[in-house]
Parts: structure tokens; sequence; C-alpha cells
């Protein structure tokens, strides 16, 4: 395996959508597709989208185009999405609950283990094939699955409690949607965990920016 | 009101940090604080922060720092925050319901309206305070309401109809949560609609990157 390359989570964000865009012409049929097309999909300029690919070989050919096929098995492959991801999520509220069933159906690469809340009112309770499980489960659920990634859902104040919790059951991988920046713990921080926070009101505020305001 | 200044999303994602983590410095008392101080909350460095905030006039003190409350008051404006901002979400599946507790209560700026599904056995049912109506419905309660933003919660394959639904309503800004690209119809472009992709399983994917693949 090589080691990952640097780059930018925004270059990577736009090798998702490549890659979505790419899937679809697939199954339509489509055997090649110029960056022009891709350009008039994906509402990204060609020029970005050639350069973007380039860095990972010469995977098209000049006046012809990008083989789809080849080009989604090589994204796949770049974004380690040619092996099963498996989460768990920590924080069975209603964002837990809703991404269960968002991020860990109707996918190949991303499987959910089982939701983790600490409510007794919660525990043992079913969501479709998942159970929600006592945080003293953790452990063991994560080293039976073979657990990658922990998606953290629980109130900004639990957060970096069940962040630490999570890390030191070996999940090399985080997803906060917790408002909050959570601290590595120093003695916690090898092997290297990657952490991405997502803010969903930071979405809004980005609108509400563009949408004006009266005191400006 | 002035035009808002062309700033990047990334720049006003971090005023939108800057302002939780000054209002929560604020709650503890703190009167004012340095940008070598809100480094170390935010995990960014100070240099970037001056100048994030040096965009909208001389905010600080050398050598004393900003003064909190002028701060937030002054971030808050930056980003329409000072008025409130009424919601309707479209799509009243998992992630819509879940976004209706998670965007819409516990917060000053944002308020959820109604959601809107066409599933006539979850039309007329209640979340709270919050009713699921029918699309037939979401022109009214546009008008009503005075709606700034509609949140796309819908499947892939409903998305643009729904977006071009929503914006034929008045609707400036919309967050999409479906993962395709939304094509802009061109009689509807005027007044300007603003629209914030959010693709949750690109995150996963970012994720999945740097967690290596074995074919790679």
């Amino acid at each position: 395996m090589l080691d990952a390359p640097d780059i930018s989570p925004l270059t990577l964000n736009r090798l998702s959508l490549y890659l979505r865009a790419l899937r679809r012409l697939r199954r339509s049929g489509v055997e090649t597709v110029s960056s022009g097309e891709l350009e008039s999909h994906l509402q990204l300029s060609a020029a970005l989208i050639r350069k973007d690919l380039a860095q990972f070989g010469e995977l098209g050919t000049r006046g012809v185009g990008y083989n789809v096929a080849a080009l989604v098995d090589r994204l796949i492959r770049i974004l380690g999405l040619d092996r099963e991801r498996t989460l768990v999520i920590v924080g069975a509220g209603n964002l837990g609950t809703a991404l269960a069933g968002y991020l860990g159906f109707n996918s190949d690469s991303f499987r959910v283990a089982a939701l983790f809340d600490n409510d007794v009112d919660k525990i043992g309770r079913r969501l479709g094939d998942l159970e929600i499980l006592a945080p003293a489960a953790l452990s063991e659920v994560v080293e039976e699955h073979n657990v990658d990634i922990g998606v953290l859902t629980v109130p900004l104040e639990a957060a970096q409690e069940n962040y630490e919790l999570l890390i030191s059951t070996g999940v090399r991988a985080i997803l906060n949607f917790a408002p909050v920046a959570l601290k590595q713990a120093p003695d916690l921080s090898t092997p290297v965990v990657h952490v991405k926070n997502v803010d969903l009101r930071i979405h809004l505020e980005e609108l509400s920016y563009f949408l004006g305001s009266p005191g400006r």
C-alpha cells in the first residue's frame, strides 16, 4: 500500500464528486468521457478536473477522454473504497439515528455495525438491523467488526469524553458532528487518528451571510 | 444594507467558528481575548484569525486583543444572524426529520416553519411543534412565514424538481442534501438563489482516503 499523498480535503471531495458522476455515466452505458463533458455534468471547470486527475498519473487520452470504467476503478482505489469500511455511531439521538439510515445503508462501501447511547431507555432498542448498545460494549464491537470510523453524534458537552473513548478502542477515524474542537490527548495520538468535523449549522450561517443583514 | 463582500465559503465557515468560541468565552465572563488565545481554543493559527477579522475593519487593539462582546455582535451582523431566518424542510424522511430537530430548535437564528413530503402516510403527522404538509401548501407557507431557506432532503431523483418548486415560491437560499448537482433553470435565476450542497457521504470518503487502501 502506498502512503496517502498529501491531497487537500477540497480536492478529495471533488474526487468523490467525479466518482459519483462517472458511476452514473457507466450505468447509462457511457464508455468514454472528456473533461469538457464532465464539466457540464459537475459544474466544475474542465481545467480543474484535468488538474485534479493528473495528480494520479495519466488517466485520460488527449482527444479521446477518460475511459469511464477504468477511471471509476482508479478513483475507488484512490479513495480507499475498494474495501468495506465499518462504522459505529456514538449518540443515538435524532441525528445519530438519521445518519444510521443515511450513511449505512444503500452503499457498497460503508456499513454501520451498531449505535451506542448511555440512555437506558434507548439501550437494547433496534433500528432495522441495528441495535443500540451501551458504551460498555463499544470496545468489543470495534474489535469484532474491525471498525474503522466512529461517528460522534453526542451533545457538545459529551463529545470530548466519547472521542477519547472511541480512539481508546483503536478507531482510526472520527466523523464529529458535535460543534466543538476536539482536543487530541497526547497519549492517545498514536497511531494517527483522522478527525473530520461536520457542523451542519455552519452551512446555514453561510447561506445567511449571502441573504444579507439589515444591520450590516 | 451593504452588499455582501466577496468572501470565500471557507472564510465564512471560520467566522462561524470564531462566533461559537467567542460566545462561549462571553458566557464564561471573558471580556477581551487575543488572537493567540483564540488560536488555542480553535486550533487555527493566530495569523489566520487576525487576517480573517481584519477584512471587516480594525476589530482588535494591538497588545490588548479583541473585545469579546463587541466582536460577537459584529460577527452576528456580518453573518446576517441579527434576524431570525425561517426554513422549510422538503423531504420528511430520516434525514429531514433529524434536521428539523437539529437545525430548528435550540437556536436564536433559525426556525423551521414546516416539513413537506408527498407521502400521504406522512402528511398531517406532527414532529413536536412541526407539521408535515403536502407540497401544495409550500407556496402559502413560504409567503406566510417569510421563509428564507429551503432545505432539500428528498431522494436524488426528486431533487431537481423540488429545487425548482422551492425557488418558484421565492425562497432565496437552498441547503441541498441530495447528492446531485442542481441545475439552475435560466428563467428561475433572478433574483440570485444561493445553493449550498452538503453531501454527508463525502466526509466518509475523505476519511476512507486517509485510512488507506490495500489496492492503492
